[in-house]
């Protein structure tokens, strides 16, 4: 079938409106019409060329609120019209890492997912005959897109498509660190480092976890009010102190905070969130990725001091498992989405929404077919 | 009193046996004679001049197993003629840390015990009028010290001194970073790092801890025999193969360790033990101090894809509270202590127990008075 879908032709190039070719589905996989399409930082970091992974021609778009149009064969849990929310991390429930309680990071189909091919090693999108690269395993900046099985969560079909979207990535990986990763308990100080989608979702999760203090750290002051909406209680602007950051928290905690998190992808501020965090138990979650080849460094006196490194992709949620609960939660009115949603377009104006990202002024923008 | 002490009058020099004055107990501090000490790589470390903290002249030493002498006023809990081990991290019951379970940390004295005075910012060694520093509060390689009653550990006077002597630093160190830090699993696979004391303790831990697979690296194949007995499973020599020590241990292993633990202070061999854990769950513990100055480093790629890197000091073990309990389980068996010491010599001989550790002929050297 033939749809419309916007096209990264290459690195740092603004996104092109195409009519493309799309493939049905094969075995174990799924036709699915994308309903909505949340736009996050991660599309912006393959764009920009620093992905090391980023493989172009590609379809890209990882927040995918979907309707199920055609099941292949050997699809055994869908059916037509079902919901959906696609996963850049799938949970095959068979392997190693879905049968840990420890890991969401399923490597049934890795080798496929983050090079660009469905996991039979073919691509289902064309233009002209040239093959387009998959992305994440999602494309959803495109009409239709092909995800397998494994990598689909059924959701509540009263759920708002152009609202849950978001839970395909930066609010679920926000909450689950906290909850899940970090293990914030009732009464902590919390530090969040950088105020977009992620960070804003991390300050969601510390108040369902209950943290009695929550320092939201951005250099732009105009965070700030969603940031105490959603439940921050203190703001540090780092260009408005003299000193450094991990100064200013530890003076304002008494020694540091218990937890932190880094939400931006910046190695210097993975340091200082680490480093800001209490002797003896704090414990730093890297949320943000950073560009190709940068590396983290601190003292080992930091570590042997009793803090602890750790970090998280997709908040360590199990998709298939965990995600239809997160999409509950928001219904019931326990996970905020809506203000979340600062921008909506159509698709045609996509580039937009990667503007108002670079400029500051969206948190998220969120693509209606 | 006089008494013999060896005395660190310069770094980089041999200790030398000297007559000292030794003043008696202050407010809350123990008058002890030493028994027996451990020699430990940590004394070398300050010898060496590395060590940003060392303050000479001093009297090294921290390992002791002593006998209370005279108490000082104010001490409640102690009697002449109980047994203890001086504790370099003491537990003074009151502080966060001491209240918090999660740290050994407690603070009450730490900015004079780290500094080479007592809590009352006085010494009360000396030679010719020359005060001579304290050593970690501790100062063992003296026949009578003075120490705080926060800082020692009364145990089960049964025990040999010349034996739960290890139990002041290294022994406890190894064993608690596997039990009380990394949290060793029943069937995990562990990488220990480094066959000196605190390696070759922290394979005790993780045969106490029921680990299945138990893998030693060191670059002195000597070391294998001891490792072995005490219930190592694989040996790797980082100098024997071709490739990473990264590498080989997780193509051993099918992706990683589930544990890791660096007993060196070598920030390179501390990447690597972070990088040969296992993708989802690892999870590395830094023990080994690094020199003044020295940083560790990896990609956060390691941290995000679900390590997680710590550090321990003491092995988290709160020493008043955890030590006699450790005492205990040598004396039922369930502690090697005896295999550990393999060399004994008198506080004359003490420059002999550093040479043996620098030619790695010792496990531990232990000065009986």
């Amino acid at each position: 079938m033939k749809c419309k879908a916007a096209v990264a032709w290459e690195p740092k190039k603004p996104l092109e409106i195409e009519e493309v070719e799309v493939e049905g589905p094969r075995s174990g996989e799924v036709l699915l019409k994308v309903h909505a399409s949340g736009v996050c930082h991660t599309d912006a970091f393959t764009l920009s060329g620093d992905d090391p992974e980023g493989a172009f021609p590609c379809i890209l778009g990882h927040e995918g609120g979907c309707e199920v149009v055609e099941c292949g064969p050997e699809v055994k849990g869908l059916k037509p019209g079902d919901h959906v929310i696609p996963l850049y991390i799938p949970e095959c429930g068979v392997c190693e890492y879905c049968l840990s309680t420890k890991s969401n990071l399923c490597q049934s189909i890795a080798s496929t997912v983050w090079t660009g091919y469905m996991p039979d090693g073919t691509r289902r999108f064309s233009k002209n005959g040239q093959a387009i690269y998959h992305y994440m395993g999602c494309s959803t900046f495109s009409e239709y897109t092909v995800v397998p099985e494994i990598a689909l969560a059924k959701i509540n079909p009263t759920a708002p498509l152009d609202k849950v979207c978001l839970l395909g990535c930066g609010v679920t990986t926000g909450i689950g660190a906290v909850l899940n990763t970090a293990k914030v308990h009732p009464g902590a100080t919390v530090a969040i480092f950088g105020l977009g989608g992620i960070g804003l979702s991390c300050i969601q999760g510390a108040v369902m976890a209950q943290a009695g203090r929550i320092i939201a750290v951005d250099i732009n002051p105009d965070k700030w009010p969603i940031a105490q909406a959603l439940g921050a209680t203190d703001f540090v602007n780092p260009k408005g102190i003299t000193g450094s950051v991990t100064d200013a928290i530890k003076e304002m905690t008494h020694g540091g905070v218990d937890y932190s998190f880094e939400c931006i992808g910046n190695v210097h501020v993975m340091r200082e969130a680490l480093e800001c965090t209490h002797m003896g138990w704090g414990v730093s979650t890297i949320i943000g990725v950073a560009g190709a080849g940068q590396e983290i460094s601190t003292r080992p006196f930091q570590l042997v001091t009793g803090r602890t490194w750790k970090g998280t992709a997709f908040g360590g949620v199990k998709g298939r498992t965990e995600l239809p609960g997160y999409v509950d939660r928001y219904l019931q009115g326990d996970i905020e989405l809506d203000r979340m949603v600062t921008h909506t377009m159509p698709l045609e104006d996509i580039n937009r929404a990667f503007d108002l990202m670079h400029e500051g002024e969206s948190i998220r923008s969120v693509i209606i077919f």
